[in-house]
């Protein structure tokens, strides 16, 4: 079985990368993935998994972020017309992207596996550059204005469709369940969330989230394990002031964009705190009606980090207090909308040590870790601290590649021959706890 | 012919509300008065004015502060939308929607007296809420979204259009020449430049700006000269910096957001001068590409003002060293783009003398005032002192009316009653200066 | 009459330089003026005029600002060290460095005249470049670290002990009372409002302050009357957090520089009025305990100014409710102390006039103003006020010199010729009023 | 041996207290330590150790944040006021304050074992409460206005003390050298440097260095090493504008003042860097002269800090262009003056180990830590780092206490009977290595 998943896992890379370039070319940011679900929903059931989606897969309540029906209109729309089927779409109808996909393997008495793929993209402007950006380059640069795959989750998607596909002619050595979970919204902690308050986790012993590149910063490093993910409150603020004539009676006005820039300021001046990493951004301001009006209304897109559950809520208690009194400094109102949030956590050591194993099976994987601090944040949290503590089992692996820039970047782009590592990983690990 | 002026603009009222409702509820911004302009040329035509528009009426390469070809595109198509004549629209293509009628009276060979009506809207949202707004109540507020009439000019229009009716009537009494000056983008001192660098004051003898409210806040003050215009400078300033992931490597990015917050707080730090009024406003901001990206981008809308040209050059000497330290300070790079400039200026004391004593004529006015200080910019003040320099004379009239709320205040109103008064004024200055 | 004040005054300049310049090189700060009252009381005797001073002048319970008991009685031996006569010095314990003197001339029966010269010196650090200052070079630069005769009350001081002299030999020509006014803590606002509540103006029907340079910027200007002068609060201000280990522990400070930081950048960021001028100055800042402390406490020493009592107010509201602010944005407590005050004022109509057509008889003077708006704050306008609303008249007179460089500058220094002409108006204007 | 170690650490307590108390109530800043050190010498002198001491035990040219001759001259006289010998404080001219003490012991052939204490107090107001602070209630809180022994030190030259009596008995029992360390100036990372240069560690084959409390904050808790020590830069800011009247001509000014809270707001927003933990903190701010006079100068007291020496330079890299920056929003000069660095810096292996092996045989250690993170800067990392570059070894212990504040706070203190536990681990160390 082993050789199986070697040569097929590379036999696959052409069609994995047309996945990979096809949904960098139409990025869909958080539960706008009308598209990319649609594809991924498809190609399952002909594969012969049995898909849950819409509201029975995301709970509709406790969803956080969402767009506005507008925008959830306009992406449905432009979807469709590359390609979706109407149908699919409209069951997502309010960006109920999530989706999985079930398979019974052999007798169907051994344990249940999850796997979690995340289909979103980031809010950023691709790099248009041919010179310097391959996607560009090669014709396959975002064509959605304001949206990119920053951050590799179309790969992920592409990986996720050639493990379906691997473990389906595999199925029959196997025994127990195979559960694929396409998650929306990893971007701004927003899909985990709901999706396990749908029952993705139920009846699931063991879960694995995979990335690309992050702290595998180049080919041959692996990190099988990973602690201190940075726990995340995400925030909409907004702030209400008054608007005045700026030449006649400024003085009339409540100036809600220094309020904001106020805020903004001494939010990045929060104490570090002694105990470990802490992160805080405002990632987008915007303000104002017009250049001789002082401006009454004014909003931030912000976010604070802490490397456990704990340093995150000093980080949230003290932005909140700053926002506040930021308000009252030019005396606005104010309020603080919580649009996201994931846990801290840290992989089961004995599924992180099975993983260690395996790529060290792997000639491929020269520097092989296990579980280190993760300087970032990861909606994968979720799902691996609520599986734990139901008694299951879960880590997160992240698989080398050579980045040709940052996380975020206008111009990240990956290898996309590193695909063919992450799919040997994940298949190994499933027929690693499965087989027969 | 003075019992005249007063009835005929008694009777006009209930057409300058029409035109004025109309206006209000289809604001149109600098550049963008496509429906406005097109409205004002009909009319005049049908009064019999000569009409000059288009290239001839607006200087196209001194033109600041032009809104993007999208935007100028969307705004003629719904010019055309609600009835606006499509030739006439296309003649305006780029922007160039200022113009004016002329008009001979009687023998032709006395002086030539200009008026100046300005057309544009602001950048606001209006108040939508029908128990406190009357264009609400009443069904006339904006249905563009973003712009709303809220300094008054939707009603200098309906004056201007009055008073083109009354003169066309009364043209054999007088004897010289009547040149109407419809003028785009007053707000942001953007109009009046390329109209007169096109020739708007050739030939002109006088010239005459009128304002609704302003400093004359109750119905009964007319404010007839006025001086210290605030000279003014439009400023957007771009910031550049660096994206980075704001969980990973927050220490990769160049926050512009900062640079931007920073600036716009020092900015307003800027000294007060020991010599006179000065303003500075960052009335708009935005910035940042999404949540957990360290901002790589950032504008402000801005403006700076001085009760001289001279103060209004040290806020703009100051302002520009406050942005390029900002870039610095967060290791961006900037470009400040000027969109908009405008001088101080002083009322002719000749004309500001006749136009308080006609004032006096009136039972109307019982708070009358000469040439005072004037706590606000007007894109007029370019036009009186162009042609001062050229020898001619010009004044500025604030008119009063009652005022719901402030200028540039989303409950802004005006008692329509008062447009009376304004043609009143308007008419017997001209009559008082071209009499047979 | 009239030749007499002429030629005496010149007589005087020698005296009143060598006064002038012994002030300067002892200059004592609000509160601290015992050598110069001493020496003013002792001249004042000298000269037959009846004193009030301590407790009689001063009324303690409304003295604010009033240095701590070191600093009081640092200065009073120091006043001693340099000649001060020690029982004098001990009767102004406390601060009480305020006095009068009284002259009843002729029969007694006119009206009393009062005449208001301040004492006071700044906190700065005069220049000792002895190539660039003139008071270095010769020797008479200030001896008392970090106070400097930066406005010129030094040349007053000498300017009323001339008139004193003048005055005392013109007695039996005149008819009515003289009061010579010798007022401490003009800088701060402080020493009116106490002297005032002491009584100092009971039975006054006019009162003359006067001014070397400010808005006289040149030996020919005189400015006979003023308006608008800047009503004014002072404030200190401390800010109280909670001191942390800088490396270990940041988060467990409450960080009161930061408060104090942010307080300062947003006080100087209020709106600009747009009635009228204002000011708002943070003239002093310090904080902190330790390089690597998180700072448990800061220090405002800080000023508002309106050009009328309601202008003032608006930036008081504004000034406390951003304190307020930048406290909690940083959880720490505050406090404002009022350390002092002045209200704005007008010169009345009639005194002004007077002075006009004195300052006329002066060939010294070719350029003569009437009331005019006064850009600054004096301490004045509360003894001008206060007269005014008991029916009395007073106005404030400005004379010209050369200035060095701008008031309150480490290089300011006066022509001393200039307080000839200094000494002229206030004995012309004494003579008209109670001439014979 | 071992039990004559034990007994007799107990039984110098007493001793301990009373040296601890009276440092505590003399405590001496970086460079002033001349009453500690003269005590320090004459006891040592007592017990038979070698002195090297003043120009021989300093370096003088690489000495940095030395305070200002008056500040020195005042120390000098204190310290002999309150008993030091004035002919030893004559020779620490300067601040040359750092000293050691040799003594061979035995044959003299085996190792070179350095101790290092630190004497030097913090730049804290010691809180007076009696009813909070045992040192305020029994007596003995610093008498020197603005200096605190907030972190310990005191106590470490109280166990510094016994462990030479202990040494010193033990000699003929053990074979090599010992080098007793007295160090100025550990605040502020400066004194290590010029000790180093002055060859302190010349010959020298192992060294300790001691620390209570901080990371060890309970009387059970040990850390026998450490790494990760925070690297760090230590810099006073110097901001020059120009002065000017508040009221008059706020505009002619340069505002420091402005300049130093914006580089501080700024400084504290410096981006937290993903690869590990780093500080900033403006400790003091100080600027302006006098309330009414727009600021010409301020100063900022400040360090930055990283867990490696890169991620400080990061973090200083940063500091610099912000402040350059500031000073260029205001129009202002500035200079950088470097007062104290020092680098991170790693325990050997080995010493560690023997440290934890020590540990576990005295039953009042319950929590034995080996190598962990540093959250703090220890100017002994410059020592390890010297040593270990020669091929020496080093480490650095942190013992247990009961801590009434954390270290910097003002009512910070020590539970006295934990230096026992001091005295015993330095002398164990010392015995297991040079035991004959």
């Amino acid at each position: 079985m082993r050789d199986v998943i070697l040569e097929k896992s590379k036999a696959l890379l052409p069609k994995m990368v047309a996945v990979r370039r096809r949904l960098h070319k139409y990025p869909e940011t958080g539960w706008l993935e009308f598209g990319t679900a649609s594809m991924v929903i498809e190609r399952l059931q002909e594969l012969g998994y049995t898909i849950t989606m819409g509201e029975k897969a995301v709970k509709k309540d406790v969803m956080m972020g969402v767009p506005s029906p507008d925008v959830l209109q306009m992406a449905q729309e432009r979807a469709i017309a590359n390609g979706a089927d109407p149908e699919l779409v409209k069951k997502m109808d309010g960006g109920l992207t999530g989706l999985w996909g079930d398979m019974k393997c052999g007798g169907g008495d051994g344990p249940c596996f999850a796997l979690r793929f995340d289909m979103d993209a980031n809010d950023i402007v691709e790099s248009r550059d041919a010179s310097k950006h391959k996607p560009a380059k090669e014709g396959f640069a975002s064509e959605y204005e304001g949206a990119m795959h920053a951050c590799g989750h179309d790969s992920h998607v592409a990986v996720g469709l050639a493990v379906a596909e691997i473990l389906a002619d595999m199925k029959d050595q196997l025994n127990g369940a195979i559960r694929l979970i396409f998650q929306p919204g990893e971007e701004g902690s927003r899909g985990a969330g709901p999706m396990v308050a749908a029952g993705c986790l139920d009846g699931v012993d063991m879960a694995l989230g995979i990335h690309i590149g992050a702290q595998a910063d180049n080919p041959g490093k692996i990190q099988c394990g990973a602690r201190k993910f940075l726990a995340t409150d995400k925030y909409d603020v907004y702030f209400k002031g008054r608007a005045a004539h700026a030449g006649f009676s400024p003085h009339e006005g409540k100036n809600a964009v220094l309020a904001a820039c106020s805020a903004t300021l001494n939010l990045h001046s929060i104490a570090r705190h002694g105990d470990g990493a802490t992160r805080i951004t405002v990632g987008k301001i915007s303000g104002g009606q017009g250049r001789n009006v002082i401006p009454p209304n004014a909003c931030l897109i912000m976010e604070t980090r802490g490397a456990s559950t704990e340093l995150n809520e000093y980080m949230a208690k003290e932005a909140r207090r700053i926002i506040d009194a930021a308000a009252k400094m030019w005396d606005c109102e104010y309020e603080i909308k919580v649009v996201g949030a994931a846990p801290s956590g840290e992989s089961s050591q004995e599924m992180t040590d099975k993983a260690v194993s395996i790529a060290r099976s792997l000639p491929e994987f020269t520097d092989i870790r296990g579980i280190e601090d993760f300087a970032g944040t990861e909606d994968f949290a979720h799902m691996m601290t609520s599986l734990q503590k139901k008694g299951g089992k879960a880590t997160y692996i992240q698989f080398g590649t050579t980045l040709a820039a940052g996380h975020h970047n206008e111009f990240f782009d990956i290898d996309e021959s590193s695909m063919v590592n992450g799919v040997r990983m994940v298949c190994l690990m499933v027929w690693d706890s499965l087989e027969k």
